[in-house]
């Protein structure tokens, strides 16, 4: 199927060609971006992008990229339906925050709407975001109870965007994150092995092609059945891997809920994709404890009994993931 | 297919046996609430709707309920996939201001996590949480952009709820949109024609049914497919019309993406389910216009361009729609 051609052509800053494959050589993930459009705003993220990577090329820092939340597929045009993957973004936005505190540079590439380092204390709880707000003396003011710890989470969160340490990237569908996911792979090459990947967001393994995506809302049949026919999402970890980002660290996900099949998977996945680290969690006990799956070793990192509840997991993770970065890079 | 057993049976509440319509014609509806569980937390809702209501009994104040935000359609028991109605809730959480602005109490039945009645002003913005705040002499402050008005939007948030006027009631999955949406159907009838039904909610269309429905994430397959057979959800509307809520007003809405059949949907759930009144739009132009479809009239509420982005429609439709509710009652 041809590249549709009655959308503007943005694919400038995307390589289409991989001079490195022969065409004959094609694989599903280069169809994929064949047969489907990429995001307009592309250009606008890329250079964006450019730019804060150009910047900590001055100042020396690790730039980690950290993909966070669920990916949708849409089942109509007119977006009415869609597929999606439960994720609220916890542990992406959690991760952000320790990669922070840990000297990292953070492209966050994360869902809209979903969860945000810092943010993410105050959004998606109980409370309704006025309910931290309190009047007195006619004037509006931070809730007593809540102040002080605001304070000093708000401290953290303009350090971070003050210093340009934190670079928000939003995504909603599958193909937006796929396309943006190969850009910032690309401009990251530029930092070789100081560049680490950290793909916590939940991507959809199942799509409906472009060509399939009905133009209007679906109607309900008089067999009152519908049946939808999905696609898998190609393996885009291979392409990361061998292509788009062939001198980085890159750190997947895999999450399951049956505890028999995880650390199995994991390795599959790095056979398969041939790089340094799966974290394995299980959907119910994923806050934890998650498991650190190497082609040589398999280590379960573990909440306390008098932790679980208080202490986030990524506490525990992240300085992991760096020391694992950190012992990469010498050995290059 | 039997009422589960493994699960606490919490349905006391929930009358199953719709002694109006004999076994023999037991119909979709009334099957769904057979083949699916109630939700656990139910007995706890109903207490506070009651009281709700109750405490309405003696202020005489009308009470609608207005549903807001998407339904989710599980793929798996230990949700990870699900399919989605694209909704954020603006909708409803607008309209559900001005109901309250305009002497009604408010059942806000919505979507977790979908925009709220006068928090919606500060969530899914462009800005995040901490964006709003500010540091002044080492405290924590509204930013002075904000302040203003967000004490506005403050006092009547607290007056709503120090009033006990608003209730907000969450859901998540399809099933449980509708057990609760029986709940509090049931629960309303005391209320007779002060009861009003404003139903913006994007309700699934389609869903799998539990027998259907996998424990475990859905593997992929060597295939490269995935099939996914979802069945019509049953005509609610019906129910709620001649026995949840018999003695109500009902306003239901439809939201298409293709300009020519609007009216034709909206004129055919009318006579379908014989309620008063269904309030079309259209994806693109939601925001700026809306019809008013009853069994005689068809009638445009619009913005004007001036209007456009500046003032909300709901502002135009809640008194149009209090208007009919008020000629309704005094014509029952």
């Amino acid at each position: 199927m041809p590249i549709r051609t009655s959308v503007p052509d943005t694919t400038s800053a995307i390589d289409r060609s991989h001079p490195e494959f022969p065409v004959a050589e094609l694989v599903d993930e280069d169809n994929f971006f064949k047969d489907h459009t990429p995001p307009a705003y592309l250009p606008e993220i890329e250079a964006q992008v450019r730019e804060f990577i150009a910047h900590h090329q001055t100042t020396g820092k690790n730039v980690v990229l950290v993909t966070s939340g669920g990916t949708t597929v849409p089942l109509e045009n007119n977006t009415v339906r869609f597929i999606d993957n439960f994720s609220a973004g916890t542990r992406g936005a959690t991760s952000a925050e320790y990669f922070l505190e840990n000297g990292y540079a953070v492209i966050f590439l994360h869902r809209e709407f979903s969860l945000l380092p810092y943010s993410r204390h105050y959004s998606h709880t109980t409370n309704c975001f006025l309910d931290y707000m309190d009047e007195a003396d006619g004037k509006i003011e931070i809730n007593k109870k809540f102040a002080d710890e605001m304070l000093l989470v708000l401290r953290k969160y303009r350090h971070a965007k003050d210093s340009n340490l934190l670079l928000l990237i939003p995504y909603t569908t599958v193909n937006q994150y796929l396309y943006t996911l190969q850009l910032i792979s690309k401009c990251l090459q530029v930092a070789g092995k100081k560049a680490l990947f950290y793909l916590a967001a939940a991507v959809s393994d199942f799509f409906l092609p472009s060509s399939k995506i009905p133009e209007h809302k679906i109607q309900s049949q008089a067999t009152g059945t519908l049946v939808v026919n999905l696609e898998q999402v190609p393996k885009f970890l291979r392409r990361l891997v061998d292509s788009w980002a062939p001198s980085a660290m890159i750190v997947s996900f895999k999450l399951e809920t049956d505890a028999n099949i995880l650390i199995l998977k994991a390795k599959g996945a790095l056979e398969r994709y041939q790089h340094q680290l799966v974290i394995g969690n299980l959907l119910q006990t994923r806050k934890d404890e998650v498991v650190f799956v190497t082609s040589t070793d398999e280590r379960w990192i573990r909440l306390t009994e008098e932790q679980k509840g208080v202490v986030d997991i990524e506490s525990l993770i992240i300085p992991e993931v760096i020391a694992a970065h950190t012992d990469w890079t010498e050995r290059q």
